[in-house]
């Protein structure tokens, strides 16, 4: 009835449980599952968590994960450089980029003013926002912040700094989510969509 | 609209996507995380990935998972070494070990006999468990494989072996887990349950 445990098993297990969503049984689960890899695959999964985490750094311009100087986005210069969505995060790039309806560029802001957590305007990129209008090339700012509080506020902080600047500021619509029962939106984004209604 | 991808990002996200019950966005999630990591903890990570592999082999005796020659069961004196619990898969054992309820010892098939997917009595480790019944120590095998078609079959197939030596053979006890509710409970297990009820 001694304690049973595997030091290298238990410090695998303990790392996957650290990730976001992932419980204990699944945690042991996933080790059990590198423990059945053949050596080769082992030392595969390791080296892409390193080279993940050594290449991949900030795009110069648009603060996007890049693995060189500027991301693919910025380089690619079939892309209307006149008009720039403002996100949060990384992954709403790739949220965007899944439409393949937009076809600018990017400025992640790398989070979002937050007073309660201590993030002020001068822990995100706004600055490098402001310094890539600065050669007015740019005619349009979209603002694509999460619709939370603290995205709004993010995205209102930004719009009043970039207005005297003579740029559009726009904000993406509200309403109520495409294939969405109308039964379960809350009042605020059914007032939105009512408020955002358009003529047929 | 170009395809746009980072490659690293992309094998990482892969790689995580490869583990049982994870899902794209789940991987994605995960690949995200070790992003975030500060350099010493990826390379933590990276690592524990790979000593689990490199470290954890086969118990000697009773084919557990082992850092070294003999596991922490086998190796552990107090444990009887006249009782041996037979288990599927080395989750198993940890999942007897949290009863704190066993102190005998236990052996690892690593699987089941399955025709069907081509595992024979040879593929696991029954030659290992006949070897450790020869010198008479052991007075009874507790067959614990899974109670399913192939779990049971095994035991069958193990128990008829190990008769003829005078060992005592039992099966763990079939019935309504504790804390079910019955009316959910299947026929075969309501059947099993009534089986072998007991007196009070």
């Amino acid at each position: 009835m001694a304690g049973y445990s595997i030091a290298s098993l238990s410090k695998l297990v303990e790392q996957f449980e650290r990730m976001p969503g992932v419980g204990h049984k699944s945690a042991q689960r996933m080790a059990f599952y590198v423990l059945n890899l053949k050596p080769e695959q082992a030392k595969t999964f390791a080296e892409s968590i390193l080279q993940a985490h050594e290449k991949i750094k900030q795009c110069e311009r648009c603060c996007n994960l890049s693995e060189e100087a500027l991301c693919p986005i910025c380089k690619n210069e079939m892309r209307d450089q006149t008009t720039i969505c403002v996100v949060e995060d990384p992954r709403d790039v790739m949220a965007f980029e899944r439409t393949h309806e937009f076809d600018g560029t990017y400025h992640v802001l790398r989070g979002v003013i937050s007073p309660m957590n201590g993030i002020g305007p001068e822990d995100i990129t706004i600055k490098e926002l402001l310094a890539r209008l600065s050669d007015g090339t740019v005619k349009e700012v979209i603002m694509a912040t999460n619709p939370t509080v603290e995205g709004e506020a993010t995205a209102m902080y930004i719009s009043r700094l970039l207005k005297p600047m003579g740029i559009t500021v726009s904000r993406l619509a509200y309403g109520v989510p495409v294939g969405a029962d109308l039964e379960y939106a809350d009042e605020v984004t059914l007032t939105r969509a009512l408020e955002g209604r358009r003529t047929l």
